[in-house]
C-alpha cells in the first residue's frame, strides 16, 4: 500500500470514530497538494471545532514537516478554531497532542510515542 | 468535461473567492460518497462557520435531490453551522440561498434563476 493511500485509510478510520463519538467529521479534499492551508479533518460539535492533522506511524518516533504544522496554524486561525496533532502508532489507539507537545528542530516538529502516551488524549476525552 | 470535474471545478473557484473575502474554506474529500452526512464546502471564520452545497448550473432550473439536502441539513446539524446553497448559474456570479428559499417538489428541491437572484445574497455579503 502507498504511503498516501495509508495515510488516507487512516483519516477514514478516524473521520468513522469521530461519528461514532457524535462529532461531526469530513476529510479535506487535496489537503497538502492545494494552495490554501487546509487540515487533513475538520471536525466537531455545537460547542467546539476542531482541525486536525493525522499522522499514521509504523516505529516509535514521527518527524513532522513544519510546513504541514504552519498550515494548519493558519487554517484554524482563520476558520476560528483548535489545532489538534491526531496520532496513530502502530498497535495503539489513536492519540490527540497539542502543538505545544511537539518538539520542534531546526526543519520539522517531532513526537515520540512515549510522549505521545503521556501528554496525548483519547478521543473520548477529545470533545 | 464531465459532470463530476465540472462541480469539482466551480468548487475550486468558490475555495479560491472564499479565501479573498478572508473567509477559511475547504472542499470536502467524496463528498457524496461517503457513508456519513457531508456538505461539498466547509467554510467559517472566528464568528460564523457554512456548510455549502454547491451547484454549478447551465440553463435556469435546478432540480437538487432530496438527499443532498438533508445531508446538508445532518452535517449542519451535527457541526453546529449554517446550511447555505451556492448557485453558479452560467453567465452570473455566485448566489448564496438558504433552503426555505428552495421549492419542494415530491422527489427533489427546485430553484429558478429569478428567484435565486431575488432572494440570493452575493460572497461579500456572506459573511
Amino acid at each position: 500500500m502507498s504511503l498516501k493511500s495509508k495515510g488516507t485509510n487512516a483519516e477514514r478510520e478516524l473521520i468513522h470514530l469521530l461519528w461514532k463519538q457524535g462529532i461531526a467529521a469530513s476529510r479535506v479534499a487535496g489537503s497538502g497538494s492545494t494552495r490554501y492551508p487546509s487540515p487533513d479533518i475538520i471536525a466537531g460539535n455545537i460547542d467546539r471545532k476542531l482541525a486536525i492533522e493525522c499522522k499514521s506511524i509504523k516505529g516509535n518516533y514521527k518527524y513532522i514537516p513544519k510546513e504541514d504544522i504552519e498550515q494548519l496554524k493558519e487554517f484554524s486561525q482563520v476558520f476560528g478554531c483548535e489545532s489538534w496533532i491526531g496520532l496513530r502508532f502502530s498497535k495503539s489507539e489513536w492519540l490527540f497532542v497539542s502543538l505545544e507537545d511537539l518538539s520542534e528542530t531546526e526543519k520539522s516538529f517531532s513526537i515520540n510515542r512515549e510522549t505521545a502516551k503521556r501528554k496525548g488524549i483519547l478521543i473520548t476525552e477529545l470533545i
